[in-house]
């Protein structure tokens, strides 16, 4: 149960290590690699936020409203707050009819230190659409215009839109949904704890169909597309989901959650991947889930460059000497 | 080796936890308390900067250039570049009759949010004087220029001044300092890999003294009084070695270092803690400490606020909602 997934080297021996879970499953629900207690309920946070954006699309309120490649991809985004994220989600909340003040997943600077500087420097401040998850809640907010529900509290789980959404998550997972599970997110919607195994059936079910249904199958294709097609909005400069998916399009979805989660679809493979770094730190999730695909995507994923340096990279200090490396352990 | 030190509540369920080391030594170097494989060689990176500025007080040289509190304080400080932090950096190379240019520590933005966000706002640039480490190099300058030492290169393992600073850092942790565990810190001068109980025993000496020789033992306590009075200086707004310092004074003597490093000396117990979060995360760390210091600081510190919420302390989301917390876990 803690078997270390990443160890961070420094002068030639590990200054730090991670632990984890991590579990590979098929679009049946098989186990096809499993490191610690995959049964162990996790919240998957905004890992899932591409299955929260299913009814937005299978309701026909995407297309209605005339959402692009751009703003799908963000619904299913924990972005940078860079201005080209900013500007996608004021442009999806226009196409409802609303603005930044129907918001209700409160403000922080960017992510992206950056794009954070800059926006201090013109003497701006920050506003709900820099907050990384400003595209998943004007997702909500388009999907609740569309059906002309009230949208004041549209982040509680006794509302229609966060019911319908949730149900969303029970079905593709396949895992209960209820109050003995729910955690409250960073953005203040619900989050709600399953079991890894599950997580990663999930995946698999997202990028094969299977299991879906017709109408949820089709608007897991569209996400997965719009997302291949505009992978900077799902996170940004240098960041993990949008470096992998620029290398690899559509041979692979995947997205990070707070506190160490990592999950993937892998659409050719049929397969979902879910990791969890027990400690929640996204530097050794991320190798460990690279390290997962380079092994599951295929032998020319093996040996791609870019796979290859999200699965090990060095530290470099602020004169840029390299004095350390971040890298998975050997546990596959 | 692998036990608990803390976990993060999220929803009434644990969503992540951090695996440690933690000792306690008196001044003799008898264990007290310890948990995990305190023999373990661990860098303690910037934990012991107040072990690295000990030359620079018992040399003379703090004295003949006028070094006040708050520089001595700096000299052994990882700050958060605010603009105190900056003004007293300056002020030290000043003395020195020096200025930002001879620093070697490389540049970064404070690490402090709001200090970035309003030096990008003034239309500013970080400079090295913003390094969190910039009143350790500082330090090295003037012992240096007292010495009328070469200052370039003042950062590399051959140079005199960082011949003698590791000299004094082998002397009070009674552990070898050579090539052989020797590792690069973030702001390039060497760092060293030492057991975590030879932390600890340093720590110890430099609370009481003893054991460092008088000259020794006299330019430890001038620091500790320096920092005692200058607190802030030693971190800045929000750190815990600064919120602590300030709500308990001169009682305790405590550092960070990265990696989930965290050490302090308890002067009138005798005692000196050393903890190291395996994963490297500073939250871990910091809340295993203040738990340590809890009990082992005497009756009055079981039941101090500040104490006690640096040992558990809510976490609130972008709504300002309590969704979760931080807390020891149940080690000692």
């Amino acid at each position: 149960m803690d078997t270390a997934i990443a160890e961070i080297e420094r002068g030639g021996r590990v200054e730090s290590r991670h632990a984890g879970t991590a579990v590979v499953v098929d679009a049946d629900g098989d186990v096809v690699f499993a490191l610690g207690d995959i049964a162990l309920p996790t919240y998957p946070r905004s890992a899932v936020k591409a299955f929260l954006a299913l009814p937005l699309v299978e309701s026909g309120a995407a297309e209605r409203l005339g959402l692009d490649d751009e703003e799908l991809a963000l619904a299913c985004a924990s972005h940078n707050g860079e201005p080209a994220h900013v500007t996608v989600a004021a442009r999806m909340l226009g196409r409802a009819g609303r603005n930044v003040a129907c918001l209700e997943c409160g403000t922080h600077w960017p992510t992206n230190a950056d794009a954070a500087h800059a926006l201090a420097r013109s003497g701006g401040e920050p506003n709900a659409l820099h907050n990384n998850c400003s595209g998943k809640h004007a997702g909500f907010v388009c999907l609740a215009c569309d059906q002309e529900q009230d949208l004041a509290g549209y982040i509680h789980p006794a509302h229609p839109i966060m019911r319908e959404v949730t149900a969303a998550l029970a079905d593709v997972t396949d895992a209960a949904h209820g109050e003995d599970n729910r955690g409250i997110d960073g953005c203040s919607i619900p989050t709600y704890a399953i079991p890894m195994r599950a997580l990663a059936h999930g995946f698999a079910r997202f990028g094969t169909g299977h299991g879906l249904g017709r109408e949820r199958a089709r608007a897991a294709a569209r996400l997965r597309t719009a997302v291949a097609n505009a992978p900077f909005m799902v996170g940004g400069s240098g960041r993990f989901d949008t470096v992998l998916m620029q290398a690899l399009g559509s041979a692979v979805f995947s997205k990070m959650g707070a506190e160490g989660i990592m999950a993937a679809s892998l659409p050719e493979q049929g397969l979902g991947i879910a990791v969890k770094c027990h400690d929640g730190a996204p530097r050794a999730a991320e190798v460990a889930m690279a390290t997962l695909l380079m092994r599951f995507l295929g032998p020319e994923a093996r040996d791609h460059t870019v796979l290859r340096d999200l699965a090990t990279h060095d530290i470099r200090n602020w004169n840029g000497m390299t004095v350390g490396r971040v890298r998975a352990a050997p546990f596959i």
